[in-house]
């Protein structure tokens, strides 16, 4: 129960790679993991958050982005795919997720467990405004990194549906401080 | 329905990294994928049979070994440590197996479909000699590969499990014929 | 003398990647290995078995697609440039395939042997249906993997050959059920 | 003036290979890149911060620790041997830092530009409670990872000096809370 | 004081990767090391300077294109845009490199210290005919690598500047012999 | 016929990594390539050389050892293995390797290609001391290599086999100022 065996363990997350862009043929050496991507949405829901109208708990917004794929560390990152295949997926892989996540919170110091705990709760809960910005930024962060991958010449079919699916999840959100990030994005998908 | 659809679908199994070998530290540019996994298991599956002492369909051993990790093409390697996370995983996932298979099958033209759809319920059944010799060699093949990695300089200490838990599978599968392979297997990882 | 030896050397083929690739840009990280183009062959070498008008052995025709490249774990992937630069490479070439593969089948424990050597032999004269058909699925897996390669980003025009190849091959070695598949890889190539 | 343009920026920061790495024999393929070793920074400088005696702005300090090598998004990130070769170096490249923090800084819609100028400036002047815990966190989370290369077979002698290093700068900022922390990183570097 | 510790000195310029293409998106697995790029810079400057109406010492030309980047081996290589956005980087670049510089020397035998160090300080110089030479191959190399990446799929637009840039460094070096070889360059990125 | 197209060739060694490290289980990502070899092997030979007792063309035995592997750029590089199973493989390289560097010559403008052509002869004569000193570079920048390989953390026993190799050449070859060289790669081999 120390700081440093939670560490080591999300360390780990620099070595998974995030399956979605693995299946969509960039190569194992180009792919971005999974802490460089939180390193993204962290940045990206705090800024989001600082243009919220309502008060808005900035620590706890940043704290959620950066553990929000934590539980990965542990299970990897199944692939959309997956779950697309059978619904059940999902739902194992969330149940899964929430016991890896409780396997890694208790590597914390007693006095620090339970922040990120609650953290880790309101974020997977989804309703509070800054799970609803952190979950946001993750896609956007997300379809940020493909248009990304386009520019350095990868097929921009392929990766253009990123961008719907962040536009849509953005949307059902309500973080109207996105939209001109949006317009951009799909700017950047040129058709 | 036609051939280059099915086999444009299992030729991105090349693309598909052993996710055993990411999680214990391999480097994605070195990791094994699941083709040439498949390709391991399907020459010893048919050594192996050679030997059986029964009547044994030696072509459907090779034609079961080839596809025994078809469906991965579609949702990727979801790593053990996932199931052991949560053992819903484990049955989420071989339903999402079965209906991604289901889904590959139909890429089959019509009188080409029925062998290979029976070879993959065999498979997943697991009772007959041949599923047994399959499962048996998937294992094997996946320790063997576990002692090349050694031999490469990977620590020993990592992969021995692989050993422990291929011996213990066969064991179960009552493949007698293995016993050589496995002391050897053994041999190569000095304690 | 044992079976795991054997295994052993086999395993090395997944570290020889495919010089044809390497040569035109692909960089070794997304190269193709020989294990998994084995595999693919031996798929693809089955189901144009499964729909031949003459008797055919399908154990051996599986055996032979598995084993058609074993020699190149030993002595690797000489490019065919290296080929075509001296006709004296391609005699020379097979004359050393010819001895590696059989210092790897006296890897193989006696009773194990003589099934494997006659399937290697049979394919190195190439005469026989099961011979020529392996000729063919090596061909056609070839190109069906240029024209996955194509559609990930690769320039089309340094990759079409590898169809006329594959199509000219074919034809001459009378593989008619091959034909719709060469029509849709041609597809597969817009000009 | 977008956040659009301000990510993208910072985006790049997933190309950008800690050099401390490369230049001790990690290839480029496993080595941490900058913004998945900001990720590690914030989440450990948090951890620290909560533990603090004294008052600390906790989103400051996170905000301070995803950013703080930002500049290296711009001009790369030059190698701790070049600033030993010649002092005029070190100089030269806080200067260039700052003007490229100035230039990305500009990217930001006016409004949320003076939260993040001012982390910026309060981690360059690293005086600030804040700054000395972001500090002290990025240099633990290089010898963390150190130890990491160690545990999956770097050899231990060429990366020890990263927590000797981390040590040493960790007592002059006066971060007790790392003690622990410093002591276990120290144990998984037998001698 | 040995060849053996010059040498080993000098084979880490085969892991410094150049930093310009790094940032231009090239994958670490593909870009060009500073020792093979030393390789095309030598039979480059060679070649031409066989072409100069004046005297040459054709031997000097060969040896300063062959450790014209040698200081990289201690110090790496500093972006271009880390110079850019700080000219003091360029200045203290220069001051690192020539104590890299005379670091590397003091391993090279009495005897043979002074041909090496007079090559070097000749080429700093950059006035004589061999300097000049070397410079303009260096540029030269670096621009037909351009060309080949951009063969290969990589972006024209953002590997034409190594163009305009060779061409506008040899134009001010003198060297009227490269006029073809730039011309050829030029048509190699279509517009 | 322009030195454009003869560099462009040469450019292409920089993608043909040494089989004799792929087949020792180096990744491909880490395998060092012909041209970085060859830059070696050019400042080595001319280190011998300006020790010899006897007139020699420093010249030449730069420009030779530049070129020594030239025409791997268009056959790549033949394993040792495939010449040691086959003595017809050596023979039949070679013929290939003179009818590519042929081949490779022509792309020279006429008033360039004597010297290079010359250069290539005598090196393959290798009866010249010229020749003598670029096979002697060869074999031991080969041997430092694999000296660098094992500080990095490859078994010592696979690579081991390099000093002896290069040893028993340059005894063969009467290069005595090697013997240092020799004495101090011995050393870097730890038994």
């Amino acid at each position: 129960m120390t700081l440093f065996q939670f560490l080591t363990t999300l360390d780990d997350l620099k070595q998974v790679l995030r399956t979605g862009w693995l299946q969509r043929g960039v190569p194992p050496a180009q792919a971005e993991n999974v802490a460089a991507h939180s390193h993204t949405t962290a940045i990206l829901a705090y800024l989001l958050a600082l243009q919220a109208k309502e008060a808005v708990d900035l620590t706890q917004v940043l704290l959620m982005a950066l553990i929000h794929d934590a539980p990965e560390a542990v299970i990897g990152d199944i692939p959309l795919s997956a779950q697309r295949a059978d619904p059940g997926i999902r739902e194992a892989k969330e149940k899964a997720e929430d016991k890896a996540m409780q396997q890694i919170l208790t590597y914390l110091p007693a006095k620090l467990k339970p922040t990120v705990s609650e953290a880790w709760s309101a974020y997977r809960k989804g309703t509070s405004l800054e799970a609803r910005l952190v979950e946001a930024a993750d896609r956007l962060a997300t379809a940020l990194h493909a248009s990304q991958l386009v520019k350095s010449g990868f097929p921009i079919e392929t990766f253009r549906p990123f961008v719907d699916h962040a536009e849509k999840t953005v949307g059902g959100l309500h973080i109207p401080q996105a939209r001109d990030f949006i317009r951009e994005l799909r700017e950047s998908f040129p058709s």
